[in-house]
């Protein structure tokens, strides 16, 4: 359940796919490296919050307590933390596990890909935080997926907001997972939540609300600065500062249009302790509407300083920020769009069929097609020892291989081979 | 235990060495498939035999009961005969969970990559199976791993043998076994664990051991289609025919020298039903030696005309042939040879670094690089607002990037960049 076959179609388009995502990665200087699918429980535990119960166990069959990754970040923190590496700048795309419950038909599944990149090190302020913001706008441009727009926070802003507005800190996580909600119920929804279940003042909840419903850019940071209650505030003040730095990079970057400063992006997972930042498609219906529609997150990611540290004995930190690419969604819109254009992807890469318009010709193309191997030229031919050549012709045009050698009595005498282009017919002996 | 993560310099040996085997997949005509490295449990039970034991199963959590993948084989199978596929070339490389003792010195771990190619569907004979072993030939030859050798046997002569030496049916797979350890010991142990442990009659085993000792080409074939016992053996003699016909494609390959036809060879899976084949490397320790010392299996495969049929309710059979290539023992191979070579493999493919001079230059530095990504170079700068260039330079040496694109205040005011061969310290303005 959850879990599915790529038949050649499929794992065709993905392959697509996963190597723009993985070109666009190297193309920034990634490194590869490669984790187990398995690790060790408690390497998971405590990592996801309420989240945990999604995580695959393992069956105790002695030795070790095994369970599946439930991504790739924790992994990579784990090997840094274990090897001792202080700077790394890696990708890292393989599949996950989780035990949600699955919508497929959203692109949801329980196993999945995830396609990561993350850059490790102590380096000054914001200048890795702004490339892996280039490499989102980059991979959302190169697959032409539409109009998208990638909105930015911190949770050190998110933080200094909850302070001011007289949130005790105990409830800062609870307070965050319900902002998060903010894209796609309305504020009062979220209102009546934070004084609801998560015990929040009236008073509280409506000076959140003045705060998490703001977004723009430079100028909504610069007026920020400048919040009579804000700048008061340690962690919202750095967070600001940064914002304001990273913004300055995108400009020289020039994909500013792109980017929202958002004050109602939250996201799920504990682990982040920076700057926060997630990829959302925009359809537009039609040309009136005046608010685009998201069609959900594509991409996400953030700074996360603290994780490594807590697989290290003596708790030394490296920092971290990095990105995960949606590839899950992102395939199913392709699959989609491919089908919706009714044209259908080559699933082999075979440039040449070997065939003979006779009977007893089997000799001839095993030693033919043997020399094209040979010679590197992709070639197939029918496994068959007397196949029509209609047939031959056939299978050429259903899986669109463009050429066919054909080696009859007459070439054989004449020591040439019929090459015929398959759509326009034309032959040249040779 | 038993798995290991990958190192950026490892990652960058295995991407080269799969994508040369899957080069060679895909000269062959074959399309990827992807299945889940989850299967149900009762999919694995019954397939493997006696290594049954090695399966990982995962925790009953509620829901299905589930076992990670133990090879790609019967996963191919259940693929077939649940989407009622009943022809397909596929590849497919992936990583397998076996509960095995690892021996993580000669390439045996618990995790680890499988990398199959075969050929489903109702064929003329011989002509998929003859493609199998060019593929085990090629791929050999490109990554020129030394020389080696491919066994070939069949399954049918086997039982033959066995039959027509007297050994009653319910024992031929053990004997099946017992003969597979003639590459490890020698003879008399064999012949002793026959009679002894697997209770075979001393005349039974001194028969068998006439037969499976013998090794050879055409003329070893020729020869036992006219052996008075072997002969009359019907099972035994249509494996004896469809050998001579696979050796006569195979001549026609021209890779004849490099293929014996060897009667010890029995393979463990019970699954076979024909041709079975395995390559192993031939270490020359000297020139004087006469028989060339073997190093080990490093592919296998070979004819499984029964096992989709176990996953149709009707019992509707798809012939296969395939080959699995044994890529974590030619991945050790090549790594102890990389490490005794010094060399060190590049773990990322920039092309440039962008670098600056002097300081105050960071936006100089961000506005080109930013071209550079856009334009499709792979490009990388370091993290710090002010670097050396120093060690910029010397960034560009550890990590192998030949070309540094230096902009500083000269260059800034004139419009160019000064491009810097790093090897040779050569510069060009443009």
């Amino acid at each position: 359940q959850g879990t599915r076959d790529h038949p050649p179609a499929q794992a065709a388009l993905r392959e697509r796919l996963l190597s723009a995502v993985v070109s666009c990665f190297k193309r920034h200087g990634a490194a590869a490296i490669d984790t187990p699918v398995l690790e060790l429980r408690e390497t998971l535990m405590g990592k996801y919050g309420e989240d945990t119960k999604l995580i695959y166990e393992l069956q105790d069959q002695g030795g070790e307590l095994l369970a599946l990754r439930y991504d790739l970040t924790v992994p990579f923190a784990r090997y840094l933390a274990m090897n001792k590496v202080t700077t790394m700048k890696r990708y890292h795309v393989a599949k996950v596990y989780r035990r949600d419950n699955p919508a497929t038909s959203r692109g949801r599944y329980r196993e999945f890909y995830q396609c990561d990149f993350d850059i490790a090190g102590q380096f000054d302020p914001m200048i890795p935080d702004a490339e892996c913001l280039k490499i989102v706008h980059e991979i959302l441009s190169d697959l032409q997926l539409g109009d998208f727009l990638i909105k930015v926070n911190d949770r050190r802003i998110l933080n200094g907001v909850f302070a001011v507005c007289g949130v005790p800190e105990s409830k800062f996580i609870p307070a965050c997972s319900t902002v998060d909600k903010l894209d796609k119920v309305p504020w009062e929804d979220v209102r009546s939540e934070m004084v609801g279940e998560k015990g929040l003042s009236p008073e509280a909840a409506d000076g959140i609300g003045e705060y998490v419903q703001l977004h723009g850019g430079l100028e909504l940071i610069e007026r920020l600065l400048q919040d009579p209650k804000l700048s008061q505030n340690k962690l919202a003040k750095e967070g600001l500062g940064d914002m304001k730095l990273l913004f300055e990079y995108l400009t020289l970057f020039g994909i500013t249009g792109k980017i929202s400063f958002d004050l109602s992006l939250a996201r799920g997972l504990d682990y982040y302790t920076g700057v926060i930042f997630e990829a959302v498609l925009l359809q537009q219906e039609n040309e009136h509407v005046e608010e685009p529609l998201s069609v959900g997150s594509v991409a996400g990611g953030g700074r996360y300083d603290g994780l490594v540290g807590m697989f290290d004995p003596k708790g030394r930190k490296v920092p971290c920020v990095g990105v995960s690419i949606g590839i899950e969604r992102i395939f199913s819109i392709l699959e989609q769009r491919l089908e919706a254009s009714g044209k259908k992807l080559r699933t082999t890469e075979t440039q040449v069929l070997v065939a003979t318009p006779q009977k007893h010709l089997l000799a001839a193309r095993l030693k033919l097609i043997s020399e094209l191997w040979d010679a590197g030229v992709k070639a197939e031919m029918l496994y068959k020892k007397d196949p029509k050549l209609l047939k031959q012709l056939q299978y050429c045009e259903a899986m669109g291989i463009p050429l066919a050698a054909i080696v009859g009595e007459q070439e054989l005498a004449d020591g040439v081979v019929k090459l015929r282009d398959v759509a326009t017919r034309e032959e040249v002996r040779m």
